[in-house]
């Protein structure tokens, strides 16, 4: 058996039936091992950073790890902002690298570089497999290291693939249960929101689902202490009937006003907050002065762990044992008419989110208003941009309705950020998947214009600032994402108004199939 | 003076006045600069690749290196594939990556990564900027190393840029003139060449250019040598009155016969040949059996070093002191009708190809037959893809476009590797530039068809390969580039007969301003 027949059959046997690939000639056994073994799905992507991006969004759905196939160091650059904002998530991938053959390298060819480097930055694993017996039980060790939340990188000589000798792994033992956590902290954390001062829990990890956020309300309700979940959580489960909690800012002064006065902050598959960016004058450190950190679990581990919800769970049967958790009221805004503005189509998303939906947002600025006026929308899943890199909403939302053929996945998707992987729409069309895309047309890289302010930059523009802002401007020329989409084989339509808006959505929603829908929006920063 | 005055008045006093640039909030006081400080271009790119493949077509041809902007790692990342290609082609670029500031690294933000190591695999130089004193210094020391054919990558932490006290750096001193090459290594070169035994000279670096290529012939009409230029030549000067050349095979059969029988390699700012990827029973490397290499200029510095082709000059007027060159004659092949195929879309190329045209080619198999039927055509520069790393072209157009406003530049596209970076088609029309693009739209990745063969891997396709060469395919759905084109406000057309794309040729070459032109070619492997 060649050593791409036994990859595949060991990514198989270990549960990974999904490649999200962009191949070039290093990977042609790969690819022609498809066709000799059955169950695997190849997904095709015109640029590595959609194929990336779609294993992000695939498994913080399917809660199972994807493959990515990528084309050398330069294929596996490509693909780095999506897996930096997967590693940033704890969302496991398996990357498959092709790599020059083995009796090649010291040729340094012109496609030769250093991909251990490269795939370092980004990934927990990383693996050369060099031997063809080894690249199964290499392939079993990759999907490991993804399942436990890591970016796992395995590096596939040429020659490794096509040589015989390969040796499928076996399913692999399931991974232990998830950590519990240590009983001092529980402890440390129960004593903390008994005390009577001002307790913020902040979730992240596995408890921003249902469980985790309900357990948390529990606390919440008998303690008096408040939740937030991280600004940029993996995977928050929301909408009626789920317990409801808001994100900590993004903005820095925001964010230090959620937590003015807190006294101790347990962190619960969370990191200590701090801001995004540095700013001038302001601490990166959000944690107010004489507030205590709590750390009960740590933000390690996959989606899918369960410790950081076991240990909420564990604590809230010990602080409120008789507390039911209070779960969002079903509530919709009525559906506006007239102008459209980030808050108008903000209403109209809450007012026509579907049952199930998955949310993937790359809305940036034009998103404000959006928690609000869909908390009590039908129970859905919201995906957020974890790592800050832009370019993950459309590659994002192409895996995840991969995972979920039966729900609708709605992607929220500024204009500035859809035009770094905009190609996902072809694989869209493509695999015919059920991803209505809203994009916010404001012309502008918006949030940097209120970044250029929030920085103290401005003070420094020469007169009215022209050249510096001609920089933050989309719209010479304005982009057309109907067209857009249409020359990738996405049906489109250009809205104006919320009425224009809603019943754009409610067209998509009654066709199969990809539909993008190009909402024009004033900037939030003019 | 704040860093990033500091920063901009240093690239300014040593001639770097160009920034392509994408840039995030930790680069805003850079942007701001833009402002203040006058005589940079800024050119905003949509995606970082844009930017990158921009700098390596602007310093191929304006022969001093541009500046990017980009945004911490992943923004880096986005860069990589274009950065590998200026770097195997010898092109030195200055890179400026924003990063967190000093203070903020500390707490391991969301965007935070390991941008050194990000760096490191495709760049000769690479310092992080921690001081705002320093920082003027540093950024001279970045331009020294770009005009010396460096990819030089400057750290730049938002608080350098935004502190007070930087200093700017006034002119380097010129670069030490190019060294020549050893007199030992002429004179076993010349003792190669005398010999009577077959030889072959293989040039690249900066001899494959008019003087190289005029030296180069003398010597083989004086002494019976063949010349041959590397495979993908960093600028390569061609067409009338230009002694003509051809380049060595990537197919590597085809390479193996046109050394074939060879006794003496003399390389001359090129590398030992080696295949491109290597394949199952074939050699990597291209040198005959009895063969004997003769370094007579290592392949290293800048395009504009001159070493290479002086080398040629000494050799020249040593074996071939009465020999003039033989420069292409005028010819143009007659301009074909009928039917769009690769022969007769090279045959409109060659007939209407325009004085002075900067070529950009990225036409992949599409763009089989275009030396031939160019030779002959006016003066023009030929840049190809030197790494191998796809979504070049449009990238290294605009950037060519920005450094030569006064020439035509053609870009022969492929259709798969114009989805890497298709966004360049938006900047180009935001800076007016006079580029055509001839998108090949042959609805596949052609090339890795007729790799699946070269590999031996359609041996290990079961059935009909139906599921492997789907993965080849880019026509489910087709797509749309004269959509596409329209969405990012380039005019364009698509053509399906060589009567209809001259047409359209000269309608590109009678307006101003960007055009795009997809031609409906026939795949060269079905």
């Amino acid at each position: 058996m060649i050593g791409a027949h036994a990859l595949l059959r060991s990514l198989l046997a270990n549960g990974v039936d999904t490649c999200f690939a962009n191949p070039g000639t290093s990977e042609m056994h790969f690819v022609a091992a498809l066709d000799g073994v059955p169950g695997m799905r190849a997904v095709l992507a015109l640029f590595e950073g959609v194929a990336t991006g779609a294993a992000d969004g695939y498994a913080r759905m399917a809660e199972r790890p994807a493959a990515t196939l990528l084309h050398l160091g330069p294929g596996l650059g490509n693909g780095l902002a999506n897996l930096h904002n997967a590693r940033r998530a704890g969302v496991g991938v398996v990357n498959v690298v092709g790599d020059h053959a083995t009796t090649h390298a010291k040729y340094d060819a012109p496609l030769q570089s250093d991909i251990a480097a490269i795939a370092g930055a980004v990934s927990g694993w990383v693996r050369e497999s060099t031997l063809t017996a080894e690249i199964g039980t290499d392939a079993a060790a990759a999907v490991a290291a993804a399942r436990a939340g890591q970016v796992a990188t395995l590096v596939l000589p040429a020659d490794v693939s096509w040589n015989d000798g390969g040796e499928p792994a076996p399913a692999a033992d399931p991974a232990d249960a998830a950590p519990r956590a240590e009983p001092d902290a529980v402890r440390e954390a129960a004593q903390a929101l008994s005390s009577g001062e001002p307790c913020v829990l902040l979730v992240g990890g596995d408890a921003t689902r249902a469980a985790g956020l309900a357990a948390a309300d529990r606390i919440a309700a008998a303690t008096g202490a408040r939740v937030l979940t991280e600004t940029f959580p993996t995977r928050l489960e929301r909408g009626a009937g789920i317990a409801p909690v808001d994100r900590l800012g993004y903005v820095v002064d925001v964010a230090v006003q959620q937590l003015a006065g807190t006294r101790h902050l347990v962190l619960v598959g969370a990191r200590s907050p701090v801001s995004f960016f540095a700013y001038p004058g302001k601490d990166s450190d959000l944690v107010p002065a004489g507030c205590r950190v709590h750390a009960l679990v740590p933000k390690e581990g996959a989606l899918t762990s369960g410790s950081a919800t076991a240990a909420l769970e564990e604590l809230a049967d010990l602080l409120a044992p008789g507390t039911a958790p209070r779960p969002a009221p079903a509530a919709r805004p009525e559906l506006p008419t007239g102008p459209l503005t980030v808050e108008s189509a903000a209403a109209v998303v809450g007012a026509l989110l579907p049952e199930g939906a998955v949310v993937v947002d790359e809305s940036v600025t034009s998103g404000l208003g959006l928690p609000a006026v869909t908390a009590g929308a039908p129970r859905h899943d919201w995906l957020t941009l974890t790592g800050g890199s832009i370019g993950y909403g459309l590659p994002a939302a192409t895996g995840a309705a991969v995972a979920c053929p039966d729900r609708p996945v709605w992607c929220l998707q500024a204009d500035g950020s859809a035009m770094y992987t905009i190609s996902a729409l072809w694989t869209q069309a493509r695999e015919g998947l059920d991803v209505t895309t809203l994009v916010y047309h404001n012309s502008a890289y918006a949030i940097l214009r209120m970044e250029l302010l929030q920085t103290g930059a401005a003070a420094h523009l020469a007169g009215d600032g022209a050249r510096a802002r001609d920089l933050l401007d989309l719209g010479r020329p304005d982009l057309d994402f109907v067209a857009l989409a249409a020359g990738m084989g996405v049906p489109g339509e250009r809205v104006t108004t919320a009425d224009g808006l809603a019943a754009a959505l409610r067209r998509a929603a009654a066709e199969p199939g990809p539909h993008l829908i190009e909402a024009m929006v004033p900037p939030l920063v003019p």
